[in-house]
Protein backbone atom coordinates (compact mmCIF):
# COMPACT_ATOMS: atom_id res chain seq x y z
CA UNK A 1 0.00 0.00 0.00
CA UNK A 2 1.42 3.71 -1.08
CA UNK A 3 2.13 5.89 1.71
CA UNK A 4 4.25 9.26 1.47
CA UNK A 5 6.87 8.23 -0.53
CA UNK A 6 4.01 8.38 -3.56
CA UNK A 7 3.48 11.98 -3.40
CA UNK A 8 1.26 11.91 -5.79
CA UNK A 9 -1.02 9.11 -4.49
CA UNK A 10 -0.56 10.86 -0.80
CA UNK A 11 -1.76 14.33 -1.65
CA UNK A 12 -4.43 12.36 -2.97
CA UNK A 13 -5.11 10.49 0.57
CA UNK A 14 -4.70 13.76 2.74
CA UNK A 15 -7.31 15.99 0.40
CA UNK A 16 -9.64 12.72 1.44
CA UNK A 17 -9.72 12.03 -2.72
CA UNK A 18 -10.67 7.94 -2.77
CA UNK A 19 -10.00 8.03 0.95
CA UNK A 20 -10.35 4.24 2.12
CA UNK A 21 -11.38 5.18 5.17
CA UNK A 22 -13.82 7.65 4.64
CA UNK A 23 -15.54 4.67 2.27
CA UNK A 24 -15.85 2.42 4.93
CA UNK A 25 -15.64 3.58 8.43
CA UNK A 26 -19.14 3.28 9.50
CA UNK A 27 -19.78 0.29 8.05
CA UNK A 28 -20.82 -2.64 10.51
CA UNK A 29 -18.11 -4.79 9.11
CA UNK A 30 -15.40 -3.78 6.55
CA UNK A 31 -12.12 -5.66 5.36
CA UNK A 32 -10.31 -4.80 8.68
CA UNK A 33 -13.03 -3.98 11.33
CA UNK A 34 -16.09 -3.81 13.04
CA UNK A 35 -18.22 -1.23 14.29
CA UNK A 36 -18.80 -0.89 18.22
CA UNK A 37 -20.32 2.29 18.01
CA UNK A 38 -21.12 5.32 16.39
CA UNK A 39 -20.24 8.16 18.84
CA UNK A 40 -20.62 12.15 17.90
CA UNK A 41 -17.70 12.69 16.87
CA UNK A 42 -16.38 8.74 15.93
CA UNK A 43 -17.03 5.44 14.88
CA UNK A 44 -15.63 3.06 17.59
CA UNK A 45 -13.86 -0.06 16.17
CA UNK A 46 -12.61 -3.78 16.77
CA UNK A 47 -10.02 -4.29 14.68
CA UNK A 48 -10.39 -7.73 13.46
CA UNK A 49 -6.57 -8.42 13.64
CA UNK A 50 -6.45 -9.22 18.00
CA UNK A 51 -3.47 -9.77 18.04
CA UNK A 52 -3.08 -7.19 20.15
CA UNK A 53 -6.02 -8.18 22.28
CA UNK A 54 -8.57 -5.43 23.04
CA UNK A 55 -7.23 -2.96 20.45
CA UNK A 56 -9.81 -0.72 19.26
CA UNK A 57 -9.74 2.19 17.51
CA UNK A 58 -11.60 5.48 17.42
CA UNK A 59 -11.99 7.01 13.49
CA UNK A 60 -12.80 10.75 13.24
CA UNK A 61 -16.39 10.64 11.58
CA UNK A 62 -14.85 13.34 8.99
CA UNK A 63 -11.82 13.48 6.81
CA UNK A 64 -9.18 15.18 8.49
CA UNK A 65 -5.49 14.29 8.77
CA UNK A 66 -3.72 16.17 11.81
CA UNK A 67 -5.30 17.29 15.27
CA UNK A 68 -4.25 20.49 14.29
CA UNK A 69 -6.92 20.57 11.81
CA UNK A 70 -9.85 20.14 13.80
CA UNK A 71 -11.62 23.13 15.62
CA UNK A 72 -11.50 23.70 19.40
CA UNK A 73 -14.91 21.90 19.15
CA UNK A 74 -14.25 18.97 17.41
CA UNK A 75 -10.78 18.53 19.29
CA UNK A 76 -12.33 18.36 22.24
CA UNK A 77 -15.56 16.10 21.40
CA UNK A 78 -13.39 13.25 19.70
CA UNK A 79 -10.94 13.29 22.75
CA UNK A 80 -13.61 13.34 25.02
CA UNK A 81 -14.43 10.03 22.93
CA UNK A 82 -11.26 8.66 23.02
CA UNK A 83 -10.81 9.15 26.64
CA UNK A 84 -14.21 7.16 27.45
CA UNK A 85 -13.32 4.50 25.50
CA UNK A 86 -9.84 4.10 27.06
CA UNK A 87 -11.82 3.62 30.20
CA UNK A 88 -14.31 1.08 28.72
CA UNK A 89 -11.48 -0.92 27.23
CA UNK A 90 -9.17 -0.46 30.56
CA UNK A 91 -12.07 -2.30 32.24
CA UNK A 92 -13.41 -4.93 30.12
CA UNK A 93 -9.81 -6.26 29.65
CA UNK A 94 -8.46 -5.45 32.75
CA UNK A 95 -5.46 -3.64 31.51
CA UNK A 96 -2.33 -2.56 33.69
CA UNK A 97 -2.13 0.98 31.36
CA UNK A 98 -3.65 2.39 28.40
CA UNK A 99 -1.21 2.65 24.92
CA UNK A 100 -2.63 5.65 22.66
CA UNK A 101 -1.25 5.97 19.05
CA UNK A 102 -2.46 8.21 16.21
CA UNK A 103 -0.03 7.01 13.19
CA UNK A 104 -1.73 6.88 9.66
CA UNK A 105 1.49 5.73 7.73
CA UNK A 106 -0.79 4.04 5.21
CA UNK A 107 -4.14 5.89 5.54
CA UNK A 108 -3.83 9.27 7.36
CA UNK A 109 -7.51 9.36 7.69
CA UNK A 110 -7.54 10.62 11.69
CA UNK A 111 -8.20 7.52 13.68
CA UNK A 112 -6.83 6.69 17.57
CA UNK A 113 -5.74 3.37 18.46
CA UNK A 114 -6.21 2.41 22.22
CA UNK A 115 -4.17 -0.59 23.07
CA UNK A 116 -4.72 -2.30 26.16
CA UNK A 117 -1.56 -3.99 28.15
CA UNK A 118 -1.52 -6.45 30.67
CA UNK A 119 0.94 -7.89 33.40
CA UNK A 120 2.30 -10.66 30.73
CA UNK A 121 2.98 -7.65 27.51
CA UNK A 122 6.19 -6.35 26.98
CA UNK A 123 6.77 -3.28 28.77
CA UNK A 124 10.27 -2.62 26.16
CA UNK A 125 8.73 -3.82 23.40
CA UNK A 126 8.28 -1.75 20.38
CA UNK A 127 4.65 -0.69 19.17
CA UNK A 128 3.95 -2.76 15.83
CA UNK A 129 0.16 -3.01 14.92
CA UNK A 130 1.30 -5.52 12.70
CA UNK A 131 3.43 -7.74 14.71
CA UNK A 132 1.11 -10.76 14.01
CA UNK A 133 -2.68 -11.80 12.86
CA UNK A 134 -4.96 -13.25 15.65
CA UNK A 135 -8.32 -13.82 14.22
CA UNK A 136 -11.44 -14.44 16.95
CA UNK A 137 -14.72 -16.40 16.26
CA UNK A 138 -17.33 -14.54 15.71
CA UNK A 139 -18.93 -15.57 18.37
CA UNK A 140 -16.01 -13.86 20.25
CA UNK A 141 -15.72 -10.54 17.93
CA UNK A 142 -19.65 -10.49 18.97
CA UNK A 143 -19.19 -11.10 23.12
CA UNK A 144 -16.40 -7.75 23.08
CA UNK A 145 -18.54 -5.66 20.46
CA UNK A 146 -21.74 -6.20 22.74
CA UNK A 147 -19.90 -5.74 25.94
CA UNK A 148 -17.74 -2.60 25.32
CA UNK A 149 -21.23 -0.97 23.42
CA UNK A 150 -23.03 -2.02 26.46
CA UNK A 151 -20.55 -0.05 28.36
CA UNK A 152 -20.46 2.98 26.04
CA UNK A 153 -24.30 2.80 26.46
CA UNK A 154 -24.07 3.47 30.68
CA UNK B 1 13.50 0.16 34.77
CA UNK B 2 10.76 -1.51 36.46
CA UNK B 3 7.70 -1.15 35.29
CA UNK B 4 4.14 -3.35 35.46
CA UNK B 5 5.88 -6.50 35.81
CA UNK B 6 6.57 -5.45 39.58
CA UNK B 7 3.30 -5.01 41.07
CA UNK B 8 4.34 -3.00 44.08
CA UNK B 9 6.73 -0.37 42.48
CA UNK B 10 3.76 0.38 39.35
CA UNK B 11 1.48 0.92 41.98
CA UNK B 12 3.60 3.65 43.48
CA UNK B 13 4.66 5.14 40.23
CA UNK B 14 1.07 4.98 38.94
CA UNK B 15 0.22 6.88 42.53
CA UNK B 16 3.06 9.39 41.89
CA UNK B 17 5.04 8.32 45.36
CA UNK B 18 8.76 9.24 43.64
CA UNK B 19 7.62 9.61 40.09
CA UNK B 20 10.32 10.46 38.18
CA UNK B 21 8.78 12.70 36.06
CA UNK B 22 6.98 14.58 38.55
CA UNK B 23 10.88 15.54 40.44
CA UNK B 24 12.13 16.85 37.32
CA UNK B 25 9.80 17.09 34.29
CA UNK B 26 9.50 21.12 35.12
CA UNK B 27 13.63 21.83 34.77
CA UNK B 28 15.53 23.72 31.99
CA UNK B 29 17.53 20.30 31.82
CA UNK B 30 17.37 16.66 33.10
CA UNK B 31 18.40 13.45 32.39
CA UNK B 32 16.63 12.83 29.39
CA UNK B 33 15.50 16.31 28.33
CA UNK B 34 15.35 19.77 27.76
CA UNK B 35 12.41 22.38 28.16
CA UNK B 36 11.35 24.11 25.38
CA UNK B 37 8.34 26.15 27.28
CA UNK B 38 6.30 25.85 29.84
CA UNK B 39 2.46 25.80 28.84
CA UNK B 40 -0.60 26.14 30.91
CA UNK B 41 -1.06 22.12 31.71
CA UNK B 42 2.19 21.04 30.27
CA UNK B 43 5.79 20.79 29.80
CA UNK B 44 6.82 20.93 26.19
CA UNK B 45 10.36 18.90 26.41
CA UNK B 46 13.05 18.26 23.77
CA UNK B 47 14.60 14.77 24.32
CA UNK B 48 18.15 14.49 24.30
CA UNK B 49 17.70 11.75 22.34
CA UNK B 50 17.14 12.56 18.46
CA UNK B 51 17.21 9.09 16.99
CA UNK B 52 13.71 10.14 15.64
CA UNK B 53 14.75 13.59 14.77
CA UNK B 54 12.21 16.33 15.79
CA UNK B 55 10.85 13.96 18.69
CA UNK B 56 8.97 16.18 21.51
CA UNK B 57 7.41 15.42 24.25
CA UNK B 58 4.40 16.98 26.22
CA UNK B 59 4.16 16.22 29.81
CA UNK B 60 0.87 16.33 32.11
CA UNK B 61 2.07 19.58 34.77
CA UNK B 62 0.06 17.52 37.31
CA UNK B 63 0.59 13.70 38.39
CA UNK B 64 -2.28 11.62 36.22
CA UNK B 65 -1.67 8.29 34.46
CA UNK B 66 -4.47 7.74 31.57
CA UNK B 67 -6.52 10.70 29.56
CA UNK B 68 -9.84 9.32 31.98
CA UNK B 69 -8.16 10.60 35.20
CA UNK B 70 -8.30 14.61 33.96
CA UNK B 71 -11.18 16.27 34.36
CA UNK B 72 -13.12 17.61 31.18
CA UNK B 73 -11.09 21.26 31.18
CA UNK B 74 -7.57 19.77 32.06
CA UNK B 75 -8.32 17.14 28.97
CA UNK B 76 -9.21 19.57 26.76
CA UNK B 77 -6.36 22.33 27.60
CA UNK B 78 -3.85 19.65 26.86
CA UNK B 79 -4.59 18.09 24.42
CA UNK B 80 -5.31 21.57 23.09
CA UNK B 81 -1.54 22.28 23.42
CA UNK B 82 -0.45 19.06 22.28
CA UNK B 83 -2.40 19.73 18.65
CA UNK B 84 -0.39 23.41 18.85
CA UNK B 85 2.92 21.85 19.60
CA UNK B 86 2.12 19.18 16.37
CA UNK B 87 1.48 21.98 14.23
CA UNK B 88 4.90 23.87 15.56
CA UNK B 89 7.13 20.30 14.67
CA UNK B 90 5.21 19.91 11.32
CA UNK B 91 6.21 23.29 10.31
CA UNK B 92 9.82 23.58 11.74
CA UNK B 93 10.48 20.24 10.16
CA UNK B 94 8.68 20.01 7.35
CA UNK B 95 6.91 16.57 8.22
CA UNK B 96 5.03 14.60 6.14
CA UNK B 97 3.01 13.21 8.95
CA UNK B 98 2.64 13.28 13.00
CA UNK B 99 3.07 10.51 15.05
CA UNK B 100 1.17 11.40 18.67
CA UNK B 101 1.36 8.15 21.30
CA UNK B 102 0.75 8.01 25.10
CA UNK B 103 3.06 5.08 26.09
CA UNK B 104 4.05 5.32 29.67
CA UNK B 105 5.68 1.78 30.11
CA UNK B 106 8.56 3.05 31.86
CA UNK B 107 7.24 6.35 33.24
CA UNK B 108 3.15 6.26 33.54
CA UNK B 109 3.05 10.10 34.23
CA UNK B 110 0.70 11.10 31.52
CA UNK B 111 3.08 12.29 28.34
CA UNK B 112 2.82 12.74 24.96
CA UNK B 113 4.92 12.00 22.16
CA UNK B 114 5.30 14.44 19.31
CA UNK B 115 7.26 11.92 16.47
CA UNK B 116 7.89 13.69 13.11
CA UNK B 117 7.48 12.10 10.09
CA UNK B 118 9.61 12.80 6.64
CA UNK B 119 9.53 11.60 2.97
CA UNK B 120 12.60 9.32 4.04
CA UNK B 121 10.88 7.68 7.38
CA UNK B 122 9.96 4.04 6.93
CA UNK B 123 5.96 3.77 6.82
CA UNK B 124 5.71 0.52 8.03
CA UNK B 125 8.35 0.69 10.55
CA UNK B 126 7.33 -0.03 14.13
CA UNK B 127 7.07 2.78 16.79
CA UNK B 128 10.28 2.23 19.04
CA UNK B 129 11.53 5.42 20.70
CA UNK B 130 14.71 3.78 22.10
CA UNK B 131 15.72 2.32 18.19
CA UNK B 132 18.97 4.53 18.65
CA UNK B 133 20.59 6.85 20.30
CA UNK B 134 21.95 10.41 18.50
CA UNK B 135 23.18 12.99 20.39
CA UNK B 136 22.88 16.42 19.16
CA UNK B 137 25.80 19.63 19.86
CA UNK B 138 24.76 21.50 22.47
CA UNK B 139 24.62 24.21 19.74
CA UNK B 140 22.04 22.34 17.65
CA UNK B 141 19.79 21.72 20.92
CA UNK B 142 19.74 25.55 21.56
CA UNK B 143 18.93 26.33 17.91
CA UNK B 144 15.68 23.93 17.80
CA UNK B 145 14.33 24.82 21.41
CA UNK B 146 14.67 28.74 20.54
CA UNK B 147 12.96 28.47 17.17
CA UNK B 148 9.73 25.64 18.43
CA UNK B 149 10.04 28.32 21.23
CA UNK B 150 9.31 31.33 19.48
CA UNK B 151 6.64 29.17 17.11
CA UNK B 152 4.41 28.71 20.21
CA UNK B 153 4.71 32.27 21.63
CA UNK B 154 3.23 33.43 18.27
Amino acid sequence: MDSWENTESWEKLLSGENCPMCNDIHLKENKHSFLIKELKYSFVRLPKNQFDFGWVILAFKNHAVELYDLSPEELSGFMSEVSMVAKAVSEEFNAVKIYYSIFGALCPHLHMHIIPKYVSSDPHGAVELNNGFAELSLEEYERIITSLANRLSE
